[in-house]
């Protein structure tokens, strides 16, 4: 922390930029983190920033802001803010994060951690100098702390999968599956960065990897674009709303859909894939690991279960186990409810947080770094490179 | 409220009693509610009561409270308090309750509403005439507002089911399957009333009678218990924890399951069985409800989703929907995230001090009334009457 | 064998009553058990026998039996029928059965065993003299043979389970959820002597008994009615089939519903329902069981996999085990396919007719016996007569 | 027919190559299909041939087959066969083919129709060279006749799907996750053409066109191989087996995994994967298509049902059905059992019997052709050169 007095050592005051679905779910977890975890300092919600006034107020207010800015800058250089949350569109993660890590604050960074990986590699470099003066910057892969997937994880370090040979990652969402879902900023590749791979493939990119516990090193990559122009100027309703058919359209920037077969370090073979035209897939994020002992999968339309079969079983008795990842040996969940009371999306925004100020606490770097959010832009980097080269297999740089 | 400032107006001032398992989820609520609901007032959690000064103030503490008390009825007394949360065990409700309404005050009291009917009676009396007083009191069968659970309500409500004929529904657990789990206030006839009829059989009456829109008539039960004493002493861990198999142990004094058939004012069939012993289910509340028209069922180890079977579908592709309780129009959900995001087992806590505010805001009685909550234990007591009496059927009385 | 000669005796003469969906899914059996399992005698088709000339002949030709007769004493009474297998209706169980045993003839018989305890018992009494003289009797109750049922058995006799605390079994139809469907005789008491009960009622009181290795003995029971008349004259398609809502009407006089609660012998506390009303529900025969050490449950919409819970794995990684029941460890799928290769609702009769022959070869008793099927018939009167008595605890006699 | 009297008309008389694991799914089929199917011919098994005498005559006993032959071509002479049935290895299926075809017999070939795409254009133009005498020629991808597959394709045919977007097919086994698990013909290139790939890849390609209603057009596609030597000379057990860690090892010269996108004539994005090396998945043979106003999905390890996701359900009711395909009015369930009652692994091959009789009988060419057959060979084709070339995409040729 950037203030060394034991009263405010006990504080971890936040500056959030941002307030819209990412900025209410990182709000909640600051709110409510140290209610269900031991932490070393107490989250203050300081001040939140947003370009429009009414807006960021009336956030604020919601939010259980004390403060607001209309200029992040104005924030970053705030005294009393030691630590800066990124929640805005990615073509802004960079000028915010320098200067953020410059001004001496910790960062947190919502993913992916830019829109190339040139902007990425130079917020990594600051990150790690900034390391060096005891600041604290990790990325917000957030799917690494719902409890199934950290029991995944953990599964994996406890050498229950053996030797991994196959993963395979999707992300299904069907929000774009009508023609005249309006144009989003989310549609623009100025924005955005890219579409459904940025988006939503950045998170099985990271969630795999960390999963497998081994690097994507080369990958052959198809992207698509199913709908080329949709309707502008509709209502955004959720993440999809309803466009009209007949007003003026605009281009569609971004991938649809994005598909790749991988290779890992370790040797296995990744086949991922990420839409939001899977007709009927909400938010299906699915993992499935083999490895030569044992295996796991997840399904976020079920987020509470992990199903895992160990080979090791008698024969008779084979099958894949549905846990139920509701119980206090399970990771986070023994900090919130008894036994077979499931937790939600935004549960592991607070584990996050819980992470995050544990890990100032200690002054030590939490995962994932900005090095590991570069690493997922390489990736992002290669899948584009493949995909514009005929599908070519392309090794991931770095 | 009690007060009629306008600011105040604005406010909603919670007193709590007890802090346990169910402290800390109405605590949660009471925080957050106004964050993700529009409410006509924002609840301030102004005290909180239990008898031990040190653990109630690391409650208050932790769970976010301004003020603490030692004794229950300074609580009731205190001017700057507008409502009543009661979060002890059963045997407590009725003096509370009764304490609190005529103090003025709204009450919130969690469930079973009590231990016998006679106390049921006395308190659904005193709701009935503090509500001419404007005063509002509600029963927390806090599973009607899992959103599944209410667009279940709503089909019905709809007429996609038809007449029902069949209601069956289960509330599995297993943390007393291990005879060594030590014995706990909640095996103790005097204070808890009864074993898993009241603890977990009561919600599964409460939410079938509401989900069905009718009233158990009569009914057909048994009652057991498999393990008759256990180890006193023993830590408690969770709602199970580990006895010693060579200790003292003491006298279970009430029943591990309860199972009845039942006979619904429309005419269906129920069949009910809640347990602490069916090893591997860890908090599997199971609801079907079949009609002429259309069919539903629910389990709340996926809480996400609702079965929904269309008998008008065509011939060729029938079959049980799972709805994913998660979009915008469904009950509740539209308040939280975008579509495909799940909730977990807290926020029905939330949806009900939001429904709760809202009521008090509009001075009109929610659901459940203390009436609701006095029939479910009309509903017990027969269950007891009829186990005691051979299984013979017994009407429901009231 | 009826006949000691050397060629005959690697042949079992079969003799069927009846061709109707029992006497197609015998036939198969017949037919095909040999081809997958190795027997000590090859059943051959001898003769079927129908009251109708043409349609008996035509159920020969397409189900492969090599003559006919229009009067099952004939079929009896023929030198060169072994075995005779009756799939008729059950008012007509018992005559056969003391006829084809009377003339030393082994029996298969559908079950139920007959319409009332009465004509059971003296179908066991029966049964267990042609014992001594060498005849095998046998009553069907397939689900026993299905893979996943037999294998539940086999981790019950393994201790897999432990202490049994619950059975609960379902079987839930709904081709009577129509209130048009038309007047058949399984509507009719006389003909089919209850309706759901003994139908499929049967099922799931042999099945739970069976794997559960415990005989239910006392019990509290309701019967209902949900449609009291229903048209006659409409075509049967299936078992529902499309009555006229305009035509004239007939009653039913058999159950729609039943649902009990029981004792095990063994202290196990069950719950049984049975209907042919739960919309959406094609065939959905389910068990579960919950002992001290384990559990298992099967549902028939998934037929070729069990649920297991070891409540000994793991603490982080319990779960019930998805066991799809197709390896060659497995009860007889050993003798059909390789791995994954699942099978259908026939299988169980060819099983059947497997271990028929096999214990016919070995001049042992197969399960069920006669006595055992009797057993059924007495739960089943208890269950009617606890009905008929306002649910009061009935013991299971005999 | 190549007879023309009228009672051989109505039989038609078979000759099948190779008695193994396809040989005795086949013989089921030939013996049962005119039981359940009304057939205008019944096909008689007429002689069955292998290399080795004495196996094959036990084949013969086992199976049903009235002849036996030790040489295919003594087969293919015979004047008293209508019809060859192929079930080599795909090494011998070019040879026997044309000379079945060359001897005007009616041909079914087990998949895929050979090794190279070579052999199969040479076999596929003599198919169509004796299509214009009358002759009938099938390849043998039983998966589109589970069934929920036909169901499927019905949905997409009816426009229910509307625009097909995403094409996702899987099929996982895990018998070769032993590293140990021997050598087999299986894991011979000469003998088996590729591994996983021709095995069961070939399956999924077929079964995703013929649903989808749409040919793979290019592809870019990876092959591995985890495992590079095995044990020789182990007992075969089932498909895996098990074989000796400390003996001679050969090499593995075939695909353990494939993996590949694709993209459809009609424009849909296509993600393929097919591997031996999924531990836990038995025989998962998994499909799912998103379209524009539908989805389905299908899972082999659930084979009796198909999940249908209609986009035009009530917004609150939307999600994914799972329809149980066992009623009068799904394809070929009809000819079985009553509603709810599923069916197995074979059936699908009585169903292709079922279809090709008919189709000699109408003198029609049933799906699918040789021709249909060689489009998969040259998709496969495509894979194995795409992979060669670095994943780089590559057209499916013809």
């Amino acid at each position: 922390m950037t203030d060394s007095g034991q009263a405010a050592a006990r504080t971890l005051r936040v500056g959030m930029v941002g307030h819209g679905f990412m900025g209410a779910a990182h709000s909640h977890a600051w709110r409510n983190a140290h209610r269900f975890f031991e932490l070393p300092a107490t989250p203050q919600l300081t001040a939140v920033a947003g370009r429009d006034a009414q807006r960021v107020a009336e956030a604020a207010e919601r939010q259980g802001w004390l403060s607001t800015e209309t200029d992040w800058r104005r924030l970053v250089e705030r005294d009393d803010i030691d630590l800066i949350d990124i929640c805005t569109p990615g073509d802004t993660h960079r000028e915010i994060a320098l200067a953020a890590l410059e001004a001496g604050k910790h960062v947190l960074c919502e993913k992916p951690l830019a829109n190339t990986v040139a902007e990425a590699e130079e917020m990594a470099d600051a990150a790690r100098r900034a390391s060096e003066r005891g600041q604290i910057a990790m990325c917000g892969f957030t799917y690494r702390r719902v409890p199934a997937v950290s029991l995944a994880r953990r599964f994996v370090d406890e050498g229950r999968l053996g030797e991994i040979r196959h993963v395979r990652a999707q992300y299904l969402q069907d929000w774009l599956s009508d023609a005249n879902a309006p144009l989003t900023w989310r549609l623009d590749k100025s924005r955005a960065g890219s579409g459904s791979l940025g988006d939503i493939g950045a998170h099985i990119i990271d969630m795999a990897q960390w999963v497998a516990g081994s690097r994507i090193e080369g990958l052959s990559a198809v992207l698509r674009t199913f709908v080329t122009e949709r309707p502008v100027g509709g209502e955004f309703v959720g993440l999809g709303g309803a466009g009209s058919a007949d007003g003026p359209k605009g281009p569609v920037s971004v991938d649809d859909a994005a598909a790749f077969t991988a290779r890992f370090a370790g040797g296995a073979l990744g086949v991922f894939e990420a839409t939001r035209f899977a007709l009927g897939r909400k938010n299906s994020l699915r993992l499935e690991v083999n490895g030569s002992l044992g295996s796991v999968a997840f399904d976020f339309e079920d987020m509470n279960s992990l199903q895992y079969y160990d080979g090791a079983d008698d024969a008779e008795a084979q099958g894949f186990r549905r846990i139920i990842v509701t119980e206090a040996v399970h990771p986070y969940t023994g900090n919130w409810w008894p036994s077979g009371h499931g937790l939600g999306y935004e549960h592991s925004f607070t584990h996050q947080v819980a992470d995050l100020v544990r890990a100032i606490g200690a002054g030590a770097q939490p995962h994932p770094s900005f090095d590991d959010a570069l690493q997922v832009q390489r990736v992002l980097a290669a899948v584009e490179a493949s995909a514009a080269d005929r599908a070519a297999w392309h090794e991931v740089q770095g």
